[in-house]
């Protein structure tokens, strides 16, 4: 049987929110300013690049991190100490890294949901869009930073039944 | 501290191979023929539709199953008995719930690792790359079916230190 799903709670957000913001700060030297929150209900392409990772336990869902181009080498370059020349493997590496570090604070922040965080994926290509099941619209938090712009969205719903162990 | 991942094992690909042909068989009646397994070493660009599941527990890895539109579309036309007009909501649900099963049932088989499964996100866009940290290379099992081809891959690692809680 799949499971059931609740829907996504406002008080899932703000360990998100505060990730991010600490995370850019103390790993990239970057100041975000936070936008408008809202429900992403429509599949509107993403940046450039998204780095995706799964977090499951007694929640379960996933964080997209959507950032152009222009943000993931300069992500990088903040890391590395270095201007990469391209979308290469250190980009991957860096935004994979990123984004594992986002879910790893967020999920620290939500330990009564005892969840652990799977591999970082990083997606590239124009055009392309990173869509949720219908029955967990993610929300989504835009910032703007020096770089440019960079969406997090994140959809996560209580496990209902069954409880997996 | 980040945790360390063991390298990828030749026995953590049966489960997702096993997995694939029967959930394509049983939910899709549809007939699988595996291909050549390999690293996947290379980012090369995936088919247009990419669904992707991430695992955690004392393993933690993504499954990334990658198939073209017309894979996509018939595979949803043999879930809801109506062929959709396009790459819609009902396209990423049932591919989100193929990638589901398949991780689902691949990790029933891997049940010493006591994995969850996140929720699933369904990419699509030509020409989008789906990269894996570079510790983490995946295993690339491709297979053919009667829609055209699809292919899984598979990253996986045991969780060496620190063992999450």
């Amino acid at each position: 049987m799949a499971p059931q799903y609740s829907p996504m709670k406002v008080e899932f957000i703000n360990p998100f929110v505060t990730a991010a913001v600490t995370v850019f700060r103390t790993m990239l030297m970057c100041e975000l300013t936070r936008g408008q929150i809202q429900l992403k209900e429509h599949s509107q392409p993403d940046h450039e690049i998204s780095g995706v990772i799964g977090l499951s336990g007694r929640a379960v869902g996933t964080v997209v991190l959507s950032i152009s181009r222009e943000v993931a080498i300069s992500a990088t370059e903040a890391m590395l100490g270095e201007r990469p020349d391209g979308l290469n493997a250190d980009v991957v590496d860096a935004i994979g890294e990123v984004t594992n570090m986002i879910g790893g604070s967020a999920k620290a922040e939500l330990e009564q949901f005892a969840m652990t965080l799977s591999l970082p994926n990083v997606i590239s290509g124009k055009n392309h869009t990173v869509a949720f099941p219908s029955g967990a619209t993610p929300i989504s938090i835009p910032f703007t930073c020096e770089w440019g712009s960079v969406c997090l969205d994140v959809g996560l719903c209580e496990v209902m039944e069954p409880v997996p162990t």
